[in-house]
């Protein structure tokens, strides 16, 4: 058995990414697991930006292709939601029914979260539903974010593990990614 | 030809969602696609909220998996960048080589939009990449949001429009998603 992991993360854009990404590769193979981690490779010169976008995008697709399952990292980044590359690769990876796990280090749902981003001005409409005051629904499914990443996960036998992490390892505290590698070793090894 | 395109976007989250999502129905009809709508269904009674979401994300799925196209709406929700789910939903219909169409309408890019979220404070680091005060990397690769839905689209040859709405109408002006079912119309047919 050698299952690959496609380590799905914000973490590429922080400050000590390389640092922060070996960090997850070590622990994935501590946890006899293959990892596929984006970053670990050199893109040749492009002759524009967007084309090296391209060539970044392409990468990362054909890894995907090359694993058996992801986990992604769900932590708050850049507003009340997920970082949205992590997200298009979860999806991604489901639409093939790979083995999916999410995490995130932030214990307040995406309905605390989405309250907070509203200042508190939610109410319940006339069907029962929450709103902010300016008429946006508030998802509220008690999930950690937009239901098709949690749904997804879940729906496929995965789990979602949320860990409180201290502010100031908000993207590099590894608990929570620890225990998804544990159970997603558990259950491709069973 | 009866080329079935599914609707991503945050309109479901909209005070007039059911106004919004009539509207890009019938414009998809008028195209001569056939729409695929998120919220064209009831769930009936589940015994928790989460059981709740799971019924929309499989019904979600389900509808995506009958589509032959996409059009994501990536206009910034809740933050820098688009909607998760949409996110989420753009790389299930990529990871299968569906037809991927995309629209923003907001004109300033995902750089754009990441230096006014760190309110200027950019630099260039000793690398010469763009990062923020506290190390943070900005994405710069001339895309209107994260590289993985931006390259996903175009890679499969697909558009990403960009549209400068007024704040009035950010989530329902459908002048790009308009370009987006000129585009995927005259695709599919050709």
């Amino acid at each position: 058995m050698s299952i690959k992991v496609y380590l799905a993360g914000p973490e590429v854009f922080l400050p000590n990414a390389r640092e922060a990404l070996d960090i997850k590769i070590a622990l994935t193979r501590a946890a006899g697991l293959v990892p596929v981690s984006p970053g670990d490779f050199t893109i040749p010169p492009q002759p524009t930006k967007r084309a090296f976008g391209h060539a970044i995008s392409e990468i990362d697709e054909q890894m995907m292709e090359s694993a058996d399952a992801i986990i992604a990292n769900l932590t708050p980044y850049h507003g009340v939601s997920a970082d949205t590359g992590t997200c298009y690769e979860l999806g991604y990876m489901c639409a093939q029914n790979k083995l999916a796990y999410a995490y995130t280090n932030v214990a307040k749902d995406m309905r605390q979260r989405t309250i907070e981003y509203h200042k508190g001005e939610v109410a319940l409409d006339a069907h029962g539903r929450l709103r902010s005051a300016d008429g946006f629904a508030v998802e509220d499914v008690d999930m950690v974010d937009n239901l098709m990443m949690h749904g997804g996960v879940e729906r496929r036998g995965g789990q979602v593990v949320v860990h409180d992490a201290p502010a100031d390892r908000l993207y590099t505290d590894t608990t929570a990614f620890e225990i998804c590698l544990k159970l997603l070793a558990e259950r491709a090894g069973g």
